[in-house]
């Protein structure tokens, strides 16, 4: 978990000008390049879209949404506030590979918060679909488990090794953990809050819900969503947007990059990697010692390569998934007056999930992710759906946590990764017999070319995993260069 | 919960000059002074100490800790990163009294982080008092409970409203709880996080702990501490140190307070409050129609006062706590290598938590609070101690968390909150039986007096505590005034 464990690889300088041709200006391309200039390659950056960052995209007012079928134009005010993260929006403390980089290139952070107490949690299996806090229902969930606990465990169950101490110390926890009161019985927790916040009076707390009620709620998965590695606290954000990590590639290494030019053709020889892309009107052939690609591999095994059958069969063997999120501007921070700072409402209806701002608290406006759905089905279902109309939809579910939803919401835009041009699909869908017959011969170079990217990682879809991919391919490329220096 | 709830007193504005002195420029002070100055009101603040805030204090280089016995200077570099709150430092969401004047005051909020799981639990009494890392401490102890759980439950010990779909969901609610494996076994938890943190080759979790060293922690307490009320996320603190509200409210009615002007007697007549006190070198007799006192109760109590008996009884009658605090100025933030941005490391040991700066993530420096405990003993234990010993056993159990960690340490600054002066104390301890006997003796006004502040709330130690108790009292003046316009 430390830095330096994951510590970028140490590549050896070159002076006779190694060039590597860079495919994709993902995060993982953006990197690597920084990685090799630096060590005096000659690097090239081919990105086939108008823009660098690959899924790192942070919109604002102007800027262009360059989904196939649906083009979208941002039409959020141009105000320092207002951006929405399409893609990557938080970074884990862990990840030390990208806060590294941010340390390293400038990118001031902030904490950001997956889970808030005062948020909402709305399913219409229980309480006929009325909201309750996320602390009422953590509350109350807890107790109740807990008291089925206490009432439940008998000491002789854990066998001989479980002493009556244990078993003491065991009850505690149970009573601690739902506030139990004296005889083990759950009778509403100071944890759920006060049902009438005025200090100046004995407290009255909340009744606790119904259990019976809390057991109809599909949130099972959802209420562990903060206890995940890459998801609990303390999470973090770059001030201003995560493509700030982007630009701060870009002022490093920008001059190395060519957009819109998309690649033709990939051809591996013995002495390097030819490629063929195309740029403005024009063809342009470039040849290099190396070549890194991040272009995603359903898309890979579509361009005119000659890499060997069974690489080729397994670029079009692991499938995409679908993404859906939708940015809301709202004309005022509603949610503030609810006591509601950042975090995350949950529901069991399409958009899953709304997010507020954990940014600029207190300004006048806020853009809300008002949908976020990894199920195939359902971002399907909004993509299929032209962008006001999702708009309309991610309304109507929003107003059931939020009555009076829609009329702060002054402008929208919604991204179906899956439609992306260049892109098409997000993230790439490993599974375990997948990854047992095709990771290695994907990860392993043909030629001089590495295929990278967070497809290539045992992380997808977190730009860590991109990193480390990055650095898996540079530091063999490092070890190959060094072993032809010592052979020269 | 919504701002509206708690919304300030609607007072009415006055034209005849009522006047209001305020003894005390505590948060609750300085709130009623700029509520009552707004409406006509007119106000004189009168404050012992040098300074605004009342236990709302933040230090920097160059600040004076008033502590009697061991006054000391604070010694950080002067840098707008480099602060310690040394009262107050955190505001949950739900305060909206608070939350509502930073909004009209223009006070910055950044998100503040209690709860980290990649800082460390450490214990003397499990794993040889190694620290673990607190997602292991919390994924294990909740996998151990769960296995135990579903071993342990029947469906027959929860009565006949309990159907056999509830049992399902429940066992499903524990396996997610604990994420147990199909047969409800535990085997150890992703959300443990990584053994290596490679991404490019298969997960190695991280092997479960031992569960019979868990259950001989005493973490059991602490290990809720963030699923409190006002402790669990999302919390905040202002941007640049907590006594930005203090500066806030002083830029709209800082003409109104005399600082260095300990209060020496209060007269209660039928035409008002008189107050003598010292300013200079000389005693100064003032008068108004209201007086609020902020002042803690047990040193009112020692103030030359015609306080009815029982009044004054019930003023001496609540204990205080202790509370001691430790700020160290690191000159490297030496945490962040190690995967901490930001919340609370856990300890058995006498300094019982560290805190890591949630803002200016990355820069050089960082203030760390090394110390922050509220058990009486423990805290004089640490008072007694002059400042280099203080410091130096902050250090030395510091050490069994993070190994080297003295060295990182440039400059200390602690807070004896019981041995401040003009405070004494902190926070008043009220119980339930002293509730019932004195509360309402206290909040109830003696002539044109009112004794206010978080002492004269149910939740004491808190700001919107104290803003509570003023907005009582203040609620009450207007209704006599307006009930004395109306008659006359």
């Amino acid at each position: 978990m430390s830095a330096s464990a994951v510590a970028r690889p140490d590549i050896a300088p070159v002076r006779n000008g190694k060039s590597v041709l860079i495919l994709g200006a993902g995060i993982s391309g953006l990197a690597a390049a920084y990685e090799l200039s630096r060590k005096g390659y000659a690097v090239k950056v081919i990105e086939a879209s108008h823009r660098p960052g690959g899924r790192n995209l942070t919109l604002r007012g102007g800027d262009l949404v360059d989904e196939v079928e649906y083009p979208q134009r941002c039409e959020f005010d141009r105000h320092a506030d207002l951006y929405f993260n399409a893609g990557p929006a938080r970074i884990p403390g862990h990840h030390a590979a990208l806060l590294n980089y941010c340390k390293e290139l400038g990118v001031a952070l902030a904490p950001f918060i997956n889970e808030n107490r005062n948020a909402w949690v709305q399913d219409d299996a229980m309480f006929g679909g009325r909201p309750v806090r996320n602390r009422e229902y953590i509350a109350d969930s807890r107790g109740f488990l807990a008291e089925l606990v206490a009432k439940s465990i008998r000491p002789e169950t854990f066998g001989a090794t479980f002493t009556q101490r244990d078993y003491r110390q065991l009850l505690e926890y149970v009573r601690q953990f739902g506030e139990l009161d004296e005889r083990f019985k759950y009778a509403g927790s100071t944890r759920a809050g006060y049902a009438i916040h005025d200090y100046t009076k004995p407290p009255a707390y909340k009744q606790p819900l119904d259990a019976h009620e809390l057991l109809r709620s599909g949130f099972i998965y959802l209420m562990s969503f903060s206890e995940l590695d890459d998801q609990s606290a303390m999470m973090m954000e770059p001030v201003g947007g995560m493509d700030r990590i982007v630009t701060a590639f870009m002022a490093r290494i920008g001059a190395l990059v060519e957009l819109n030019s998309p690649v033709q053709s990939i051809r591996i020889g013995d002495s390097g990697v030819a490629v063929r892309y195309r740029k403005g009107g024009s063809t342009v052939n470039a040849h290099a010692d190396f070549c890194l690609t991040c272009i995603p591999m359903h898309l890979l095994a579509r361009i005119e390569h000659n890499f060997p059958k069974r690489y080729s069969d397994a670029l079009s063997a692991v499938p995409h998934g679908k993404l859906f999120k939708i940015g809301l501007q709202m004309k005022q921070r509603f949610w503030e007056n609810e006591g509601i700072y950042g975090g995350i409402s949950w529901t069991m209806q399409d958009i899953q999930q709304i997010w507020y701002p954990t940014h600029d608290i207190h300004r006048d406006k806020g853009v809300v992710l008002g949908a976020y759905t990894f199920s195939d089905e359902v971002a399907e279902k909004f993509a299929r759906l032209p962008p006001a109309a999702r708009t309309k939809l991610a309304i109507e579910q929003g107003e059931r946590i939020h009555p009076g939803y829609g009329r702060h919401v002054e402008s929208s835009i919604s991204i179906a990764w899956h439609r992306m041009n260049h892109m098409f699909g997000c993230p790439v869908r490993w599974s375990e017999p997948l990854q047992a017959q095709c990771f290695r011969t994907l990860q392993a170079p043909v030629g001089g070319h590495y295929l990278i990217g967070d497809q290539m990682s045992y992380h997808p879809g977190w730009q860590e995993g991109a990193l480390h991919s990055a650095f898996h391919a540079i530091a063999d490329i490092d070890q190959r260069v060094r072993a032809s220096a010592s052979l020269g």
